[in-house]
């Protein structure tokens, strides 16, 4: 198979946010070594970039293209991977940018940037997507009804995903996400739950290469609800749902007691665990691995990551923000479209 | 200082769980390696011990005392630390044991033998209590109304408890504990949570001899309610709690979000967590070292330890149990009865 020369597109996010200097940040570290990552193409507004790249003393030279040019013609992007230039697709903003400050004024072309980096990946013009964080008030506030990319990404492809996080000693991922602590319970329902084993049995094999995925669903209660002691959705609503993913060839192991699924010796037992609630997740994800932890849509017709962080405003321009975990993404997202290409 | 010759006392605890495979087996081992925990005095029934080392195939010599005589002549457990037997208060069953087989006939010599080592320890004539775990079902039916020995030592020592979970990296306790998860929230108050917050940071003080502890107070909802979008808890209830113990001299910071809060540079930015529910605690101390965390009843008069498993059924008479819980719980509870002893 021939290597494939296109590039990753990655989302600039929130200009007033941490993207911008990640985005430069990394490409100049990728700049000394080759390795660290996969060669991307940002889809933002060039002028932020270069900005950003003075403000932190990165010496950094852009090629810049119309988002029109970068349809049209996606030859363009099969640069020469010799060259240090970072590709820019440009999305220019409307009114300039005060760092840490999300502006109603940019939201606009950060919207552009999605689609314009979408459908780069949907014309197959980059191996996939990899989104930098946005602020999802301002661009709620011009119109834009997703409560995050995951939402928008299941609207616009038709879809629906699950998002996985993912470490170098953890898979999880949530079946629930930004609800309240206590209306978890009633939201959990059995068909919920097997859809998002299914996606998530279909995602490790298709997108890591796992023949046959062994799946364990975490209980919602201490102890598992010790027998419907301490709380009754195990008995009623996930251990069914458990009976029902086996009956339909997911197989999977559960409900188990939450506090005792994530340890070394356990974490052999499966390739990935259903989380219940948000936190049940990402506490023991953070917990083993804060910085180089990040994030993958399954389910979706293009490869999509992200890091696990948001935009980190108090971080923006100051050159500390940590880039583990957009670096993560996109060594993910290469690694998955690879997958995906020899299937 | 003179060296303290008193024992710890342990309670044997449920006869047909792995209690008395990890008593006899402990006192083996350290035989060959007095410095692997301080001597111990088990306060349960003689025989269950001696068959079980028999059925393990440990060599084991016991001196057996009396219940009377051990209360009424505690130089009695001053024993040479040379000699090789393993002291027995003796608390004879009713019944014979079925390993694995919790049973309402032996239920009520588990209870003289749990008084009778707080007792001993009451009486000053042992260091503190450990206590092997339990079957709370069968002490339930025979009229015993707690639902833990926590609960239990509460009411025999008239004082407020709070469970804190020791690894080497974390120490965490939970304000609340079996409960459902979705009854979490409700049971959350004010009060609650500064008691909880006090009782810490006393016990750091004086039981592990932190000057001026560092608590940090964990968020209930997923980024910490995200001002009141995923949950109104934090800003209701355990923000206004958090300035309260501000107020009240309690060095305290939160409500953070918890899952960001035990990696291991969020880890040294604290001396403890107080978490809000039962998993929020557990999963990470669990997932940071699964064998060989224990527990300690902070706020009592006297040093109470355990191991953090339970009974174990399935392992009982096996050899397979893991030990370190207990003999981490040992440990804890001579160091904690040192640092008391020097205050």
């Amino acid at each position: 198979m021939p290597a494939d020369l296109r590039p990753l597109a990655v989302s600039l996010g929130e200009p007033a946010g941490i993207g911008p200097d990640l985005a430069v940040h990394v490409w100049q570290a990728r700049l000394a070594n080759r390795g660290l990552c996969p060669r991307y193409v940002v889809v933002g507004d060039a002028e932020t970039l270069r900005a950003r790249a003075h403000l932190l003393q990165i010496d950094l030279s852009l090629k810049v293209l119309a988002a029109e040019d970068s349809t049209h013609q996606p030859d363009l992007l099969l640069a020469d991977d010799e060259d240090p230039s970072l590709l820019v697709v440009d999305c220019p903003l409307e009114a300039s940018v005060t760092l840490g400050e999300a502006s109603v004024q940019t939201a606009q072309s950060v919207i552009d940037s999605l689609e314009t980096a979408l459908d780069l990946t949907r014309r197959n013009a980059t191996r996939g997507l990899v989104t930098l964080p946005i602020q999802k008030r301002v661009l709620l506030e011009i119109g834009f009804p997703y409560p995050g990319h995951t939402n928008w990404l299941e609207a616009r492809l038709d879809a629906e995903a699950l998002m996985l996080f993912v470490s170098q000693e953890l898979k999880v991922a949530p079946v629930t996400v930004h609800l309240p602590l206590s209306k978890v319970g009633e939201a959990l329902a059995a068909d919920t739950i097997i859809s998002a084993a299914k996606i998530l049995h279909a995602g490790l094999q298709q997108d890591f290469g796992v023949a046959s995925p062994k799946i364990a669903i975490a209980a919602l209660n201490p102890h598992a609800g010790e027998g419907g002691s301490f709380g009754g959705e195990e008995q009623e609503v996930i251990a069914p749902a458990v009976a029902a993913m086996n009956e339909q060839g997911i197989p999977a192991v559960g409900p188990l007691p939450a506090d005792t699924l994530f340890h070394e010796e356990a974490r052999r037992s499966y390739d990935a665990v259903l989380a219940m609630y948000h936190d049940q997740a990402l506490i023991p994800l953070k917990t083993l691995d804060f910085w180089s932890g990040c994030q993958i849509s399954l389910g979706l017709p293009i490869v999509r990551t992200s890091p696990d962080h948001g935009t980190a405003f108090s971080l923006a321009g100051k050159g500390t923000a940590r880039p583990e975990s957009f670096i993560a993404a996109l060594n993910l997202a290469n690694a998955v479209a690879q997958t995906r290409a020899v299937r």
